[in-house]
């Protein structure tokens, strides 16, 4: 099970409507943040799930609307008393950009870590004092989170993420039993790791049954509707995307300001055939959403409109 | 007249209750904006005064809570059209904390001068396109607005503001007519210039009745009550000053962080012969700031507490 939450639905700048657009992803009581523009850490406040438990916050671009808010929420992170360090993943610049707005935040009782512009996919751990990367990516049986990413088509450089919560298989008698495994060596072969015992090496797969269906969520944003964004967020389970315009009559504008209509991201989400699209990052000039809302649903029934702190809790369905 | 909003009355972090401890000063439509938090813009947005034609933000100093908003601000204010120059005015540091945040703002349609640690008080003009930092001090004649600074005591460098609008003497015919200045002079000379005529010199004073009174606003946050602030805020009409904890038993909190109580900020306006507190830059952790407001009156009858957009008119007495 994860809890989502989208932080804010707006994009631009701030406004007394919509906090900026960003996500909070919940596994277990530890927490992955994705972009924090201006009040992101006010809005988290509201929604009180706290702030010591962030591991991971990930940076689609730097633009202000998306980066804003990262010096104070890191500083309200310190005052909660973390001092494990933080990870923050993002596109090429993101070290000076951060290191460039921590002017503001240069003490913290924590150490950052920065992934500029990742080559590879990140496997992250769940550990008992959050969740860590994982070095060795061999070892995925137990319930582990990859985060991937794609280089959009943005004014600035920036990164779409996927974040995949893999399921361990369940333990199998019938295997262990067949594949005459020890049963002093059930508990460690079943956590995922390999074991010499007597001189013989046993593999976790001896116990395991077979592979299980994670959960996949993707979030995009800012971008045009490039084609390589579909495969890259195949059926997720739950789809973020941008969809700065509602009005088809905006295409022009989103063409021109790279981002997207409802249409375009309801379009993409057919493709990738995804469960379910979450449209958020709406242009200030756009007051009422709900109006365009049908934009999107004549090309993709399931298509919802964010709204600030809007809440979504996804389960393991194998 | 002048007026003036408290766009926020909270200090350390923005919360959903309070923004973040910031004035605006509005003076004939052109603006004056002393520090900008995370959401700083927001509170600008709801109060409905434009972004346009703020000419000057003042900075008290570099921590996030009077910081973080200014990349956001300064990119709201490049989309609200502005093309004229913005100057930014702060303590020593204030040109690597710009240039540092504005990694995420780095390219904006109009100019920024920054005036790091001012010497001297800094003389504004009205002119039609804005407040313009007056190069001859001499001409002091015209309405015009002072900016003088003090260096308080607070973990990091930082500045108490002053600002004193002057008043222009009323033109005087008996004066005008006593020193015998030609009619064709008199216009030209009630705006302050000198003018030569018939190889003659003649200076406005001569047209010009006594001296008048003019507007003293004085703003003082972060800092502990050093003797110093007394002096500076003498007479103002209206003094904003920090009061972090209401409560007379968190002393030693404020002694520790570089703070003030209300008590402690009350002396201070009593010392100063100020005519009215509003005290504000509340800490996170003091949810009703208005049990403790008597902790100020007994001291100086006439502190007020501050509040979001807390609006208030100046307008000459003399």
């Amino acid at each position: 099970m994860i809890d989502l939450a989208l932080l804010g639905c707006g994009g631009g700048m701030p406004t007394p409507e919509r906090y900026l657009t960003s996500l909070l992803i919940n596994y277990k009581g530890r927490k992955i943040l994705i972009d924090c523009g201006e009040g992101t850490q006010v809005s988290m406040k509201l929604l009180g799930w706290g702030f010591k438990t962030i591991d991971i916050i990930c940076i689609t671009h730097g633009h202000g609307d998306h980066t804003v808010g990262l010096p104070g929420l890191l500083a309200t992170i310190g005052n909660s008393g973390r001092t494990e360090p933080l990870t923050i993943i993002g596109p090429e610049g993101i070290t000076n950009i951060v290191n460039g707005l921590r002017v503001v935040a240069p003490y913290l009782p924590y150490p950052i870590n920065i992934i500029e512009a990742p080559a590879d996919s990140i496997c992250l751990s769940f550990m008992k004092d959050g969740l860590k990367i994982q070095e060795d990516k061999n070892h995925h049986i137990s319930e582990t989170i990859v985060i991937s990413t794609l280089s959009l088509d943005h004014s600035a450089p920036c990164l779409g993420y996927s974040f995949y919560i893999t399921r361990s298989p369940k333990f199998s008698v019938e295997n262990a039993t067949l594949n005459r495994v020890p049963k002093i060596l059930w508990n460690k072969l079943q956590k995922g790791d390999k074991v010499i015992y007597e001189g013989k090496t046993y593999d976790p797969t001896l116990v395991l049954g077979p592979k299980r269906k994670g959960i996949k969520i993707s979030y995009v944003t800012d971008t045009r509707p490039i084609e390589a964004i579909a495969n890259f967020i195949e059926q997720s389970d739950f789809f973020i995307c941008e969809g700065t315009y509602g009005d088809d009559e905006d295409f022009e504008k989103a063409v021109k300001n790279k981002h997207m209509t409802f249409r375009e991201a309801a379009a993409i989400a057919k493709t990738g055939k995804v469960k379910e699209l979450l449209l958020t990052h709406f242009s200030p000039a756009m007051a009422n959403a709900e109006i365009y809302i049908n934009n999107a649903k004549d090309v993709f029934e399931n298509s919802k409109l964010g709204e600030d702190r809007y809440i979504k809790t996804l389960s393991f369905t194998d």
